[in-house]
């Protein structure tokens, strides 16, 4: 039986995923390795994990194609700032470094955010949909976006696409790491609620309805990922915005408050029209989207994206 | 010869135009007229426009298309939103009715600024570029953008893709008549400027070397029109931003402030490396972008995006 892999390397660890090439289903279980930092270790994690879906395969399964999917912006095959595997400013030929230790077999590379929207559109397809246009916004250590518009993938000119998290949303705000001041993701991320909160997000809920320092922090976050949200689904008109991330998950007080925030724009026309709060869907943080999608590369329903390396 | 039809139909003026449907060279002069208001009276105007450009095409020209542009949100075949042809709220089947009095004919309906980013391809063609991939901004009355990715036009799930006038720039802002608070398009806009000075956008650059209140306009106008082209640029990280609008296109003053502005960013990582500065193409007002993109709508350069009603 055919069979694709598909790997979701992180700063910390790699999941890996093997699943049919004809029907798309899980084959077996999920894995979980430690990720190795450098493009020695960043190589050698996806080799291994490679050859541990392999050897967890049962019998007559042939594999015919990996993805992999890494944080950072791919693109004409190179992975470049990819900070959390200790690749900046290291261009990394990540599928062809792969590709020469899995013989046989073509090996695609993109960017995490990316991946995970093809595994978005597996979830949505899980949950009875029939379409195919979404963004993904992943609220996690940062803030990003993926785009499949009507079928496609969308990579950009430069891999850049759904790179939202440093769009300027307040010029008067705080200095954020990329040397911009005021940048979304310093609002709306796991990173930007630790800057300011030293605690969950429910922890910062429960504390906002007597603190006021609890709440300007809440509304901020609240108020940054409707932001986000209202600009994909605003600026591009997807069908969804499937929107995923820990803190998001772990908050369902977050995920009221912005659709609140969403639903107080459907007082004009335009925003009745628009109807952003329907489109939201809250994708499951435990759910691999990264994986899955990676391991979807390439297929006919996910075409290698343009700029992607392919070897066999 | 196959010949096709654009029509772009404002608020003040029909512009009409005949391209080659093989070439896409324009063919005769274009013929402007004054656009009569209400369902009935744009579909006259409509119709009147097509038998003009028909009685002044050269012998031997077949008319195999017709494609329409209008300021609304077009979807399903319907035309919505079209305020300033006095449609508000009355959905009406343009393509349907206009079909009905040239027959034989397909016609085609988009909105104005996604028939003009189909014209902005042709012009970047004019220009030598072989890209297929842009947004279009057009800072008009309002301000609004398009999307051709990757050769598909973004039609969006609900007709509204581009809709980026009503994001919410400053949400202390003042009131935008579409109720929100601080919408982009009160201060990155020709009404907008008119909102605030009376005058040019050269008179207030003028003056903005004098006067704080002007330099304080001058400032929003310019970071208003650079924070749209970020949002474009960065967000689908499209090959070209084509910037265009009566106020862009007589005020040299202000695209160089503009490129300065987008170009301070250059000093991040990301933003060399997005390098948004260097995508911007400043569309002449006068390039009749509307009235050729809505002649190619349909063509096999520009498929008609989904929604779009046709009739035979």
């Amino acid at each position: 039986m055919k069979t694709r892999l598909g790997l979701d390397i992180g700063g910390t660890t790699v999941h890996g995923v093997a699943v049919s090439a004809d029907t798309h289903d899980v084959i077996g279980d999920q894995i979980t390795h430690t990720t190795r930092r450098g493009a020695d270790g960043v190589v050698a994690s996806a080799v291994d994990m490679i050859a541990a879906l392999e050897a967890a395969l049962p019998d007559g399964h042939e594999v015919v194609g990996v993805g992999l999917g890494v944080p950072g912006i791919v693109h004409d095959g190179s992975v470049t700032h990819a900070v959390n595997l200790g690749l900046d400013h290291v261009p990394l030929d990540l599928a062809g470094h792969v590709s020469q230790r899995v013989a046989d077999v073509p090996v695609t590379v993109e960017n995490d955010v990316k991946t995970a929207t093809l595994g978005g559109l597996k979830w949505l397809r899980e949950q009875g949909s029939t379409v195919d246009d979404l963004a993904l916004l992943n609220v996690g250590t940062g803030l990003a976006a993926g785009f499949l518009l009507d079928g496609r993938l969308r990579h950009g000119s430069r891999g850049m696409a759904g790179e939202i998290g440093h769009l300027v949303h307040d010029p008067a705000g705080p200095v954020c790491p990329c040397g911009r001041r005021g940048c979304l993701e310093l609002y709306a991320s796991g990173s930007g609620l630790r800057r300011q909160w030293d605690g969950t997000a429910a922890e910062l809920f429960t504390a906002a309805e007597t603190d006021p320092d609890a709440a300007r922090i809440r509304d901020q976050l609240t108020a940054g990922i409707a932001k986000a949200i209202s600009l994909l689904a605003y600026g591009l008109d997807v069908s969804y915005v499937l929107v995923t991330g820990g803190v998001v998950s772990a908050t369902p007080a977050l995920r009221d408050a912005i659709l609140t925030d969403l639903r107080s724009d459907e007082g004009t026309s335009l925003g009745r029209l628009a109807a952003i709060a329907d489109r939201v869907r809250w994708l499951p943080s435990d759910y691999p989207a990264g994986a899955l999608g990676a391991a979807l590369l390439g297929t006919p329903d996910a075409p290698a994206p343009e700029g992607t390396a392919w070897r066999s």
